[in-house]
């Protein structure tokens, strides 16, 4: 933390000198009092009164932890995100991570500093020594610990509906593919429900998990090929779902008539582009608004009751079963 | 604006107390001082040495306001936006408007207030009366007046683009369709663009302008019944150039066999969904970076060249000319 003796010393004027400046005496001589308010800011030196006098007046923004707002999922949450900031008379501070700890960092830093009153996010970097119960943070999708809030699909429920459907439906050979979250995340639980589901049914799927530096439609493909015989799968994000159909068109398999596919998120929201993907929709809007909730709790020190909330999910048909 | 005096009247003490409390002083009455801090934040009142130390410190924000975040042009907006703003330390504000003037008028007051340093904005409403050249304002896509600096693609020679190639395809039947501007927007030149290379070539073509509380879907039905020998159509956004592919369908229309369709915007990032439309790119990434360089350098007076950006365009071939 700079301090006013930091100041003088990098100006090269006395402790009193800074002060009056400060406090914009007029006997201060016009170049050395410019000399030091260039200090001040070179410094980023906050005085004590201001940074008291800020904190008397609340904060009224939010910073949004996002990996990127071009992604489709994370444009839909960030609309409803502002949408109920902005009811509660709170700003959104918007950052696109991209996965850069020291950008999601800069803000951690900010909240500390008391310029942003809390920090919604969605992070898929490890900051267990920032992140604690103590800071207004609420995370979606996840989970931190017990006793940071997580707002979060029911992934473990939308994996069990997609098994429960593909069967239902006819399937036998089935597949669930998806990414590897590097931490644990919450979206994992989608593969464990659907196996979960599956076994409870009769029957054993196939599943196979890849990495985050492997290309998705490589990897689609050679599942494929190793794998010519399924006829129903669950695909951990509609995108990826797309890529999955695309692999399969391209090698003449019919969706749905050979191959059933299931996606998780539903970010189409017109039916103007096919597929029309059969996916578990997100509930987005319940996800930005509870999450936006729940910071507010902490934010006014308002104790909350659950600190996991799991919000239902729903199969929504398309063309691709 | 609120003063000294405001809150010692609030307060129901002296001037003089309200200015021991904001220096700290020990000879204040905790009681007193409590009340004193309630009015300070009930009035909002922003002491005058904080407001000054406030500006020494340069705000380092910027409000983007758009009408929603959820459209996809606007989300790979932002993501570009805040990536260039990031890169030169500013962090960013996002505003959905939603068209809203009061949500927009906001942000602009807190420019006022110095509690941002500028504006980057996508903004249908009038105001004329805050936005001019003094304040760092950035329009994109709206021209307000000569010297509040405009990006934008250039949205006539995209439109004569689309001209230009539904007649060298052989087209002879051509229409324009799309929505109309409430405000004078850059975005018509699309129209005027088309109309002047189609009647440049030799071709008069049907030009179609709807207003913004008619459903587009129901325009699209009528506008089709209305005229169903076309064989080349210009849409104004790909949204609605996708509806309209649709009612073509419905209607065992054959796209591009039997008409040809071209959009404007570009929102499609994969090849995933179909019909992959052919469409004027809108130059995303440069007009967001070429945005935040210009609010930048008014930001920091430094004298702007060009106040209008218009920044070169190309046809993406689809699946639909």
């Amino acid at each position: 933390m700079i301090g006013i003796k930091d100041v003088a010393k990098h100006a090269g004027v006395a402790i009193g000198t800074v002060s009056r400046v400060i406090n914009n005496h007029s006997t201060v001589n016009p170049e050395i009092r410019e000399r030091v308010l260039k200090s001040i800011e070179e410094l980023n030196y906050i005085p004590d009164e201001v940074a008291r006098s800020f904190k008397l007046r609340t904060t009224k923004m939010v910073a949004f932890l996002i990996p990127s707002i071009w992604n489709p999922f994370f444009s839909e949450l960030a609309h409803y995100v502002e949408d109920e900031l902005d009811k509660n008379g709170y700003k959104l501070l918007l950052c696109n991570s991209g996965g850069k700890p020291e950008k999601e960092k800069y803000y951690l830093e900010m909240l500390k500093q008391n310029k942003v009153a809390g920090i919604l996010g969605i992070t898929y970097n490890q900051h267990q020594n920032e992140i604690n119960s103590k800071i207004p943070f609420v995370s979606i999708d996840r989970l931190f610990s017990e006793d940071v809030p997580c707002v979060t699909s029911d992934n473990y429920n939308g994996g069990q509906l997609a098994a429960q459907n593909l069967i239902e439906c006819g399937c036998t050979n089935i597949a669930f593919i998806g990414k590897n979250s590097s931490i644990n995340s919450e979206v994992d639980k989608r593969e464990i429900g659907f196996y979960d589901k599956a076994i409870e049914m009769g029957i054993s799927p196939i599943i196979y998990d890849f990495n985050d530096f492997e290309d998705e439609y490589t990897i689609c493909r050679e599942f494929f090929l190793k794998y010519p015989n399924l006829d129903g799968i669950f695909v951990k994000t509609d995108l990826l779902a797309a890529t999955y159909i695309k692999v399969l068109t391209e090698n003449g398999v019919r969706v749905p008539q050979d191959v059933k596919v299931i996606g998780y998120d539903g970010i189409q929201n017109n039916n103007l582009f096919h597929p029309i993907l059969t996916t578990i929709r997100q509930p987005v809007e319940e996800i930005g608004r509870e999450a936006v909730t729940l910071l507010l709790k902490k934010i006014n020190n308002i104790e909350i009751d659950d600190y996991i909330v799991r919000i239902p999910v729903h199969l929504k048909k398309g063309e691709t079963v």
